[in-house]
């Protein structure tokens, strides 16, 4: 780590016991599943066993005689949802798509397509109505990429779609393209035409899922009185919350949402899919109803992150600078709009200063589940793109891969292709990181050899195995997001804090948001007492998501500790009657703790005061809220050593170094953790991962089964260097963590095969018969 | 209601649905007993069948080998708690006495006294393990009542015990009288010595009990990390968690109370009972463990109000001014110190302008339950007293009841005897609205015939049984607290606003708190969402009692309406691009709606601005907290119409009356509600409720079957008239309302009872035998 310039924290950087450690290893917290309510029906969700469909009729009458049925609840049940945009704060959502993908009304648009939900006193009592309900379809072409759904007389799913274009013309006629991002910068042809080296290529890849162990969950129940409570897991309470009181046209504050422990997310959780059906549900039966989607409805009707179509073509002069950069990424939307191009069309060519590019960018619907975000969304597709292309092009030049991304790294004062220019950031850093490494100091044989999972001992014995060895690395970007948190603070009277927060804590934010609390109060990470709380608890919180949690609600938690500050100098100066001006807080007096200075050398720590406080005078009370965007990019570097067996096209990855810039690490093992395991969700998408469709566009591995995640048995320790260029744009240097490791791997693994086995992949995942199929047709 | 004064309120004194209401009637709402957790064990209490005895030793062999037994928990397992006096916020408490009424150690004092826990499977297996803990008792003899207690000789409960005078005096040797209060103001003989009339007359009154529906409850879990959360009703979370943390020996930050809904408290559930000993069996078992109490051991176990003895001397002129006046009181701590002495002493003369005044008041021990605060502690034992002495000097002096009281009554600027001076009060106008009221100018026989339940009228016709019948008046008074309270708002993006409270809601507080803050804003009470929340969540606030909470976090939530309110103009300031101080916010812009007002006419509506505040910058948070001491006190004067039957002693209550003094009333419907509600109890006290104690101190009749607390077959109607006059302590005017209904009731029967037959009672229950032989002996 380097930690050069950075301030003398007490609290930030060290790595207290996480607040809710206990909890979740005894199985103490409660999650969505765990909701246990008097009266409680169990709701289930009848799926569209076709990818695309016309719904002729649907008839309940056989499921609502079987015993136990309480009620159905059909698309037809949604009040109607007008075809608009809706703003949700970190991002736009149109309410008749959103609608209809909670439940189907006119049409299914792809296998696992809701089409009525059921609530009875069991679960098998509302699985065999489920059954019985006779749903008459006319079976329509299915159309599961994006570039065939580009062509011309393709299925069309939505009759009333248009192009929507950057530039504002809108596509008349039918299409499955729903947007068209365009972005330019310089002179594409000069730049091309000033190239020593230009390099195309085409790349293709599967849509993967997020990979949440914790299924999606929802109880509704609808009071009398008009109230609606919710109890989920979910990324975001006010997101959910927003969502729910669209659906069901009611307004925000009718529907309170309570978080249950989140069993992750990854971006999956943001949509809502059971709460407006609980709901419905619910009022239909005045009893609290609870569904619970199985993993095959997770994988066949959640949002997974889109498969993609990419063309990227980049131009370097002889130094391996380049000169121009060309983009054209059609992402598959799935059955609604809403894939995240735009993202990947601005994350395409971010880490480099591109002096003449161009991006478009398609959103594009084909019948698959409607995609959601997924870690860095977009920018691992693309990634995969641009980091092999100039990585051959380094190849061809002769350069050092390093070197090369050195050379062209985007620096404070870039300005992306899609317009920002950035503010101080830790691109150049990463890769610097990376060739300082011990990993990339040693040589690829012994790196391999002593793989820490020990297998790479016995592989490098046996050459009978024809194993070749390679060594890869890509870099990644993710912007980070900022967006609205709240948080409230209140001071007990041993002088601990109990510390209310809107953002739900996936991956540790509870003690990150604390920790910043903390660090400005002068108390340690063990006396906050940090809560997730409901809707109705705190004020409005985005989502858990873009990274944002803890550069923006620590920025919250902060201004509230700043709140209390303020308050414990007038208490002082009022107890020392002495003017407000006399008394000065300070986070540290001199004994490690925080506290209040005044006249004649007088002074009382947070708890001495506190305990004051409660003698005398009013209950002291925090608020925090922030609305700051100025997150600070996000860069990763990764290198990534292979073990590439020629006979089967198995790929074995034995060993990862991954270096982020985190900004300013406040929980350096949270921020490791991030790095590992955004790291090997790359790996798993890189290699493994993908959504296998028939022709029929039915997904034959819906199970973790079939659908291959790594696990520990298959990787080695991720190593990791946490690179920290403090943000200028918040009070401790925070930029997000969560998301960019997820970026390099992909690219990096394909650049390792490319050193391995002299092969360049351009397909996802690079799973064995795809790598045996390259290797063979070299 | 007199409103000649009353500012133009558009939420106050109107009469919103209860936000709880809902939940409530539909039963959806929970209360302690429906707390269900996984792996929760029952716990249960075993109880000392002796009301005086030493506990030798406790062998729970045998109880420990009964299948699903997990723990047993003793006064050995609470850690040693120190003979002092700690700081509750609302009162003083002896911590190690707090402690042995929880489970006791070296002494059982009352029949019912907590001896060990029992934490099993099943109920039923803890109940058998506790009936096969072998507890051995030395058994001692009982003193049941103040004057047996105080007797040279008596029976010592605790050893250590010492006499502590309010002058600082502290007795030597062993006694039961644990404190010594007096109160003295001008030349007391004097003032007798210029009366035309004294009279003087002793008073018993019984132990009586707040009669809850919902018994005791706690559940607790005592986490691996130290952590311990409470779910339990109570009228203070914070004091719970404050209680529970000193017995248990932990940071107050280490115990969470989550508060369950609260089936009634009047005072009695303040005290804690259940929480340390359900933590400890959590401790020891790694298991939640939930305790309920069963209606006897509420009787036997919790803290009724007190019986007492009291001595009272009023002399007058001819013109029935009090020219001085004189209480001897004592009351029955029960087991350990702790009466609400202190409060009857202050209130005994209370009502009036007493220009020479002495009054002692002893807090005695006796082999009873540990008393609490019921309603107005104390007071209605003493106003008993006062209100029929003066009762007899008017008719003495010939004056009619309710004109010697106005000639009397306290007023702004009178001093009480034991010191404070009172701002402006509203006591003569209670009076001179019982004067006015359609009750006091009807006949006693048409008003009794037309008695609401319709039973006057048979009885009016049937001489034969004997009925007299008669009027009787009183007066009360109670303090009203303030203390500190918090709360917490949150701005919703369609305008409404989520209202954090401290302060657990037995009466209606939610709404009476959100009607405030409605007003405050300029939107209506539905658009308040109020919401108890646990000790985590919110500000120190002192308990649910001394009717302080639509006071004290009524003004919270008026400081948290204001601090929404200065952000809103300064974000509207931002909008329009003006100085802030060219924007103003109006609770009323013309539109009934509440909004900022800026230049050029511009306007923008609570609702409108906080979509707006959605869209761009910060959410806006408002808190507010209140720690003021001004609420004014409370007086009730109550007109009682009884029927009484020679033949039995039966007394009938034929029509009531209460005109109070609310201060100004929020909510009229609780207001009334309370008046209703407290007047029941006081005539219930006054003529039926008694704790039946046999000579060995066991209570005889602790079922609600045998402890006769009436109910609506027993009653009218209670006809209420709210007086207000305003309380200059507090923006809206409010005093507290919730006490002092409940008592003046026993005096106006005793009164009603004299004008009917002609007999003075000086003993509650005023039970038929009583009255009886009264008759018999006159």
């Amino acid at each position: 780590m380097s930690t050069a310039e950075k301030p003398k924290y007490k609290v930030i950087g060290t790595r207290p016991i996480r607040h809710d450690g206990t909890d979740k290893v005894t199985g103490r917290a409660k999650y969505g599943g765990d909701v246990q309510q008097t009266g409680l029906l169990a709701g289930v969700i009848l799926r569209s066993p076709h990818a695309h469909a016309k719904i002729l009729s649907i008839d309940t009458t056989k499921a609502m005689k079987v015993p136990g049925v309480r009620a159905i609840a059909t698309g037809a049940d949604l009040p109607k949802a007008p075809n608009e945009i809706e703003e949700l704060g970190e991002g736009a959502v149109n309410l008749a798509h959103l609608s209809r993908n909670v439940l189907a009304k006119e049409k299914v648009l792809y296998k696992g397509h809701a089409v009525a939900g059921v609530a009875a006193d069991t679960v098998h009592a509302a699985e065999e109505a489920a059954r019985l309900i006779e749903v008459k379809y006319e079976v329509l072409p299915c159309v599961l990429t994006a570039p065939e759904a580009m062509k011309p007389g393709a299925p069309i799913l939505l009759d009333d779609l248009k192009t929507e274009s950057v530039a504002g013309q809108t596509s008349t006629g039918p299409t499955n393209v729903a947007k068209h991002f365009h972005f330019e910068k310089g002179d594409v042809a000069k730049g091309f035409a000033e190239a020593k080296v230009v390099v195309e290529r085409e790349f293709h890849t599967a849509t993967v899922h997020q990979g949440y162990i914790e299924p999606h969950n929802a109880t509704a129940f609808w009071s009398a009185d008009g109230q609606i409570t919710v109890w989920m897991s979910t990324q975001g309470t006010f997101s959910a919350r927003h969502q729910t009181a669209l659906l069901l046209d009611v307004p925000v504050s009718k529907v309170k949402v309570v978080p249950m422990e989140i069993g992750g997310g990854f971006g999956g959780k943001i949509s809502v899919y059971l709460p407006p059906v609980a709901a419905i549900l619910s009022k239909k039966t005045g009893r609290p109803v609870k569904i619970l989607m199985d993993r095959a409805a997770c994988f066949e009707a959640t949002g997974p992150t889109p498969g993609c179509y990419m063309k990227v073509k980049i131009g370097a002069d002889a130094q391996g600078k380049i000169t121009a950069a060309e983009a054209y990424i059609a992402f598959e939307a799935g059955g609604f709009p809403g894939s995240p191009v735009a993202a990947g069309s601005m994350c395409v060519f971010a880490c480099y200063d591109v002096p003449n590019g161009k991006v478009d960018g398609y959103d594009v619907v084909v019948n698959k589940p409607r995609t959601n975000a997924y870690r860095a969304p977009g920018s691992t597709n693309v990634a995969f793109a641009t980091e092999t292309v100039l990585d051959e092009i380094a190849a061809q030049l002769k350069i050092d891969p390093l070197e090369i991304r050195i050379r062209n790294t985007a620096k404070e004062g870039t300005r992306r292709v899609d317009g920002p220019v950035y503010s101080r950031i830790g691109m150049l850093e990463t890769v610097q990181a990376i060739k300082a490494s011990e990993h990339w100091r040693s040589p690829l044989t012994v790196g391999s050899s002593s793989g820490l999972n020990g297998r790479g001992t016995t592989r490098g014995g046996s050459d009978a195995k024809r194993v070749k060895r390679g060594r890869g690395v890509a870099s990644g970007f993710w912007f980070n997001a900022g967006l609205k948190s709240a948080v409230s603070a209140t001071l007990n009277q041993d002088g601990t804090v109990g510390l209310l927060e809107g953002s739900t804590d996936i991956g540790g934010s509870r003690t990150g948001i604390a920790m910043q609390f903390a660090e400005t109060l002068g108390i340690t990470a063990e006396e906050v007492v940090p809560q997730v709380v409901d809707t109705d608890s705190i004020g409005y919180t985005d989502v858990t998501g873009g990274s944002r949690v803890t550069y923006a609600t620590g920025w919250a938690a902060y201004n509230a500790a700043l709140d209390i500050r303020k308050q414990l100098v007038e208490r002082a100066a009022l107890l020392w009657e002495c003017p407000v001006e006399k008394v000065e807080f300070l986070t540290d007096l001199g004994n490690g703790k925080g506290g209040v200075k005044g006249p004649d050398g007088k002074s009382l720590t947070v708890r001495e005061l506190a305990e004051k406080v409660q003698k005398h005078g009013e209950p002291i009370i925090g608020r925090g809220v922030s609305d700051k965007n100025e997150p600070g990019g996000a860069f990763a570097t990764t290198c990534i050593d292979v073990e590439v067996d020629e006979d089967t096209g198995k790929v074995e990855v034995t060993r990862v170094t991954i270096a982020q810039d985190a900004g300013t690490a406040i929980h350096p093992s949270y921020v490791e953790g991030q790095m590992q395991g955004g790291t090997v969700q790359g790996i798993g998408w890189g290699l493994n991962e993908e959504y296998f469709y028939d022709k029929t566009g039915v997904m034959k591995n819906a199970s973790y089964l079939d659908y291959r995640i790594p696990t520990c048995y298959d990787l080695p320790m991720i190593e990791t260097i946490i690179v920290e260029v403090p943000n200028p744009g918040h009070p401790y240097g925070v930029r997000g963590t969560g998301e960019v490791p997820i970026v390099p791997p992909p690219a990096a693994l394909a650049n390792a095969i490319h050193q391995a086995v002299g092969v360049r992949m351009t397909e996802l995942p690079m799973s064995p018969p795809k790598v045996l199929k390259a290797i063979l047709s070299k």
